[in-house]
């Protein structure tokens, strides 16, 4: 197994060249390097730079790879309830497959419409951990985690109005979800979900410090 | 169609004394009467002054038939979330019935275990009208609301702990929710769910006031 | 009786491009269309796309009628306390019509000037359900409620400054309405009290899945 | 006019001889001595002490007249909404009385049930002031706001459960009143209102000080 | 005593083409006529219409008199804490004025320096009625209810940053305020502060109806 | 691999009948069974039935072993920051042991004493996961998640006091962690903080339905 | 100078046994030793082990005096605005004196009752700093504030009713003070207050490291 | 010593002419003067008008020397635990500078990467004060507040975002803080932070009055 960590910028409130002048700076390094939260603005001025890198748009990410890490991790179900969720979806999902991770996107599968949910149920079988992105009143990871026998990370999206108070709302739902097998990251944080489950990923194969010892005692 | 309206107690902040004197006066009038959020106290000083009454222990009402009004109209389907719910459900059931509508009691069929909640996929069509109650996140209604073609009333329990904040989160979760024949009263108020799907159906059932008017002038 | 139930596109968030591309697809598929919270912009990209649609200014509502639904159903009163409440109304006003609702309306009768409102007592006794928009502290539906004997959907409304919080308290009035009768949808949702409506009125005169079992079994 | 300004204790948070102890020495001084939010048991110290005080259960205010002092500024109106405001709007109307202020009692008129406020009209057109005590959605200052060409002093009560949050939907709502003569006092603080009220009739009405200045200089 | 009660526009949330319209059509009906916060497009609006409208920059309020209402009802005095809170002041201010009621500015007395609003005690002496604004911790109204003998009208601002909550602080402070003759109105109402002023002052100084009618009987 | 899944019951709002009862209907089952938030009263009423039961008073947990599942996956640490956290910690602890998991404590070592968290650098590298549970400010996760290369599970207490809210704050604070690898569940909800962590060691080493598929056609 | 550092426990949700069985361990050790939040019966626990320990009533510490520290660093003035505020200024007050500190107590000092505050001036000036407690609206730090040209550190207080929401209040108007010499600890923390002084006095005084190594060097 | 005051402007609400006259005016009187929260367009403004004053970028400060303080008090460390936050950590920095405070910068030392904070052990040892600015979780207060004998003054920012809530986790972070010596500001206040440092400074070592006093009489 390879999980690459590549360098992360946080490109929201940074100016474009500021972002461009980072992730020069790093792609030079002769990592992977993404920029999360990244404008087009802010692609334009990369792009300049870097030429290789990439822009997602949905996702908001800028991303280079230069290493040959394998996406063979996983695989992560990564799903969201309505198609204003798709952007913090796709920085999960993005981020993940910069992470090494296998994703599979299950999209626009609310919890009102359950017939599309259920439809992809062999899907959700086959993942090691799910994550999962609504707005509103945020229950599609309940529904999901009864689903599974994995680890859900839920994502509350700031997807809404009125009393869905920029995702306070579906955080709070998330929270006190009636599956057990949920846990909760920042709203609209879809990056820290995917991170979370690369990490879920990478600490169950990679032997152990004291395995690492061990072995190389034993040799 | 025959929608009785009984008089109604709220019987908490009343010593139970208070509860059984206004109790008595009101039955001594004829009419139904019920006591709602009543404990074992106010019980034992009712059944004191009026001995024909009746206690619902779960729903926490104490009720007085005297007319012959028949729970004919509905059916309304009453669900609730989890076992923790069911106080809130039977508040709403036992009101209903008392307003002289039928209920169909559909119980613990939370979303994270769905197959329950489809097991009675058929109760469910049958419904006029669906009362939901949950607490924690407050899934339920955004479930049933997208497997029925009636109005749905959702009434967010206190159940939970931590951040369900006393019911505050499944209220948030169902002011929001994804499916649109979704409408929401207080925390707790099954009497009031149970008011207003009673309302609905003498409404959509009774004459209105000028269809009565033409009826009487084509006399 | 005939409710018709139009495709419905949440125009918020989309780009008028996108707008115009929904619906001019559904448009295709024969039956009625509405978009909601659809802008000027999106109603100049829908009507290049579909010349025979029509723009409901207060409501924010592009509307295309291609079946032969009447609006028969009702009548549902819709209410507004203030001018400034006229767009929440017209919302719930212009989706219940489409959704085949006889719609009366009561605009700026707020409860500091209770003539206004008393003046249209008749009206109100009417209606086989009455929603009722008002912002601020939102006290229109109580009043209402104990005016009718019918369900009454309350809209909280954006409308108000300073301790208003964008509706909240609006909100959190209506789910403490001293009247029974009440049931409450989310901030400025008009589009969901007009779905609720008409969803207790097609519900409550529809047969039933066993009534029409029954019926051709019978036959 | 006379408005009598007694000496106040408040008793919440004091044992009954600390109460009964301030009481005591305060009577001694010989002026008018109240002690608000007063349990029996601090009236049992009380009454031990100064056997010449009263005690107003309801107000939970425990009372002595030394002086003269004439109730005869006024009339204020005390309204509240339900009988479980009640206590709050006794703090109202017994603090006003000690503090000489002529008072109408106009109890149990929600607006839920207007015939029974409209009913009271010509009551509240008397009134120089108007105490408005409510729970739940508060909305009564708004509707008798409009009613009165006089000041409206709006007291949320903590009566109600669920969203109403201890009084603060009540609070919010009369915050936002769509009436603009109402001003608002803390929940529960029918004492401050009561004194605000005062305030106000001897204010109005005793001369300033520099008509003082004048009349002692022209005599 | 002459009250003169305008008519009143709120004009937020109105085009300024709406507020001229509004504004010229009560000016023809031939009474004194307000808007309030009114931004200079409006004023340019309705100076085309009425010429003879007056614009007060720091209110934001565009006025016109045509009675002969005399300012000679009080005086109050209107305080703010800094000049921040200026534009709310003087929305008390001018509002007051076209009521009738003479007002006396009492500015930038913050309770950070008191010898600043010390040095005012007199000004605060003569007042029938205090109307306090203060943003940030909104402590003003309590210092200033303890150095008078009148009510005092607290009006929260919007001043501030940060855990301000855009005047939330300073609201919940004067609810709390330990002086007891101190009354709140919503954040920024400097014209609801000025209107319940008013109301004291025609309230306590007008016959009532009662005197009226025994006026009329004795002649 | 194996992990076991005991049936739990939450003791919570249950008599201890009840708990007492559904323990003994499950333990009948023949599986491991787990009772949470359980007091003493209810530990009375299981071990008269269920003698081979075991209390864990600090964790206040039932359990009872009736399988042979090891403990033998993980290790997880569970960390926590201060003496009172010390429940929330044993809850999580005593779950994840129940649930097949291998557990290494670590307790009291809050971020304002560093040199004893970092002398247990060695236990934290070791671990698959991170259990981290601390009230106050919750600042514990970010720290080690800096520490370690696992995923990172907090659970905020409600242990603190004033601005503490109940566990509001340290919520709040985790959930906007620095640190990438950090998720969150509910306020005191130890349980679930195990279950996600042994979710998550079953999923990663269990082969996947495919998996098995795929072996069994290989086979 | 000399400033001791007693060792603390913090007795809230410790059993009398547990705090005296610690304070009795930290006795034997031979320094100074307090246990704030102690009740009567922790109190009666601790001087059954350790007969010298003195009990402070009102700030509810238990304390030990074993050195000889002398409490001559300061003074610090310790204020509050009511009575209901002595406990925690208490806490302040005796926490401070077994931090070395020489404490002038100034009580009973509302913003409502300017003239009890300006009379104690003097003592203000001479402060090295101020601990200023105060619950409901939480003026009073502002006021001193501005009255003395040494750090303010505000603690809320709890003390209130309805909006005063437990000491949020007074937290939130203490954040946003106008003064600008203005800190502010956790809703009733005398203690962390009384510690910030002591620390102040200490860092200010004691030879900082590199003084110390200065000093050395050169001798 | 000498600690200089300088006049302080803020500049936040205020336009850029309104700023360069006030400044202006200011300097004019000879003292040191600056501008807080200073845009560029206020900078441009003032330098017409002041030609030696200097802007200060990051911390949009706009400052003026003009005496001879030197800023030889102190030194007072200033932390922050991100980049996102070097403005408000510049705003104390420069603030204290101004103030005659001599500053060390530890920037970009946030708690989830602990070697950065602990290898700038020694600058913290050697600070007299300690300013910590971070948003997001918060934490780096508790941290550094366990590595320090001297008062933290804590800064929460409004870096972040979803649940960090413009600072108020931070904010309430702080608050909660398991290290005693730590107390608060507001959301982004910088220069309310230095303040109480230099306060501080001042304070402890300036005579006090009765030093002054005892001084002047013994010579
Ligand atoms: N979308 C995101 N949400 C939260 N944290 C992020 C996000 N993207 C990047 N980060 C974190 O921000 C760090 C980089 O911040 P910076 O150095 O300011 O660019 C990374 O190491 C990540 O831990
Ligand atoms: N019910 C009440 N609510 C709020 N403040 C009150 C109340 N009753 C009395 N007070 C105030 O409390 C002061 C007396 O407080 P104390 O000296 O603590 O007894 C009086 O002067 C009043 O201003
Ligand atoms: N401490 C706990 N916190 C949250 N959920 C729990 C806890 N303990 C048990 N549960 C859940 O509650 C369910 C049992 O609930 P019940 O049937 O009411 O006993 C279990 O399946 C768990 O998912
Ligand atoms: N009243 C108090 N409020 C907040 N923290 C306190 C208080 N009293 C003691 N502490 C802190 O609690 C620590 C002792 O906690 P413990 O080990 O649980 O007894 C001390 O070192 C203090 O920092
Ligand atoms: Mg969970
Ligand atoms: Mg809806
Ligand atoms: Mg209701
Ligand atoms: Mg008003
Ligand atoms: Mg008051
Ligand atoms: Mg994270
Ligand atoms: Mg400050
Ligand atoms: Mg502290």
């Amino acid at each position: 197994l390879r999980l690459g960590l590549p360098e992360v910028i946080y490109a929201a409130g940074k100016t474009p060249e500021q972002v461009a002048e980072i992730f020069a700076r790093m792609a030079h390094a002769g990592g992977d390097v993404i920029a999360t939260r990244a404008s087009i603005a802010a692609w334009d001025a990369v792009k300049q730079m870097v030429p290789q890198a990439e822009y997602h748009t949905d996702a908001r990410i800028i991303g280079l790879r230069q290493t040959d890490a394998l996406a063979d991790a996983g695989p992560v179900a990564v799903l969201c309830a309505g198609t204003s969720d798709i952007p913090v979806a796709e920085e999960a999902a993005v981020t993940a497959t910069y992470l090494g991770v296998k994703v599979e996107r299950v999209y626009d599968v609310g919890v009102a419409g359950l017939h599309r949910l259920l439809a992809q149920r062999e899907t959700l079988k086959e993942a090691r951990a799910v994550i999962v992105c609504a707005g509103m009143e945020g229950a599609l990871p309940s529904v999901v985690g009864g689903l599974v026998a994995a680890p859900v990370i839920a994502v509350p999206t700031s997807v809404g109005y009125g009393a869905a108070f920029g995702g306070l709302t579906a955080l709070l739902g998330m929270l006190n979800s009636c599956a057990p097998n949920v846990a909760v990251v920042n709203i609209d944080n879809g990056f820290g979900a995917a991170y979370v489950a690369a990490m879920m990923l990478r600490s169950m194969h990679a032997p152990s410090a004291s395995e690492l010892l061990r072995a190389s005692q034993s040799s």
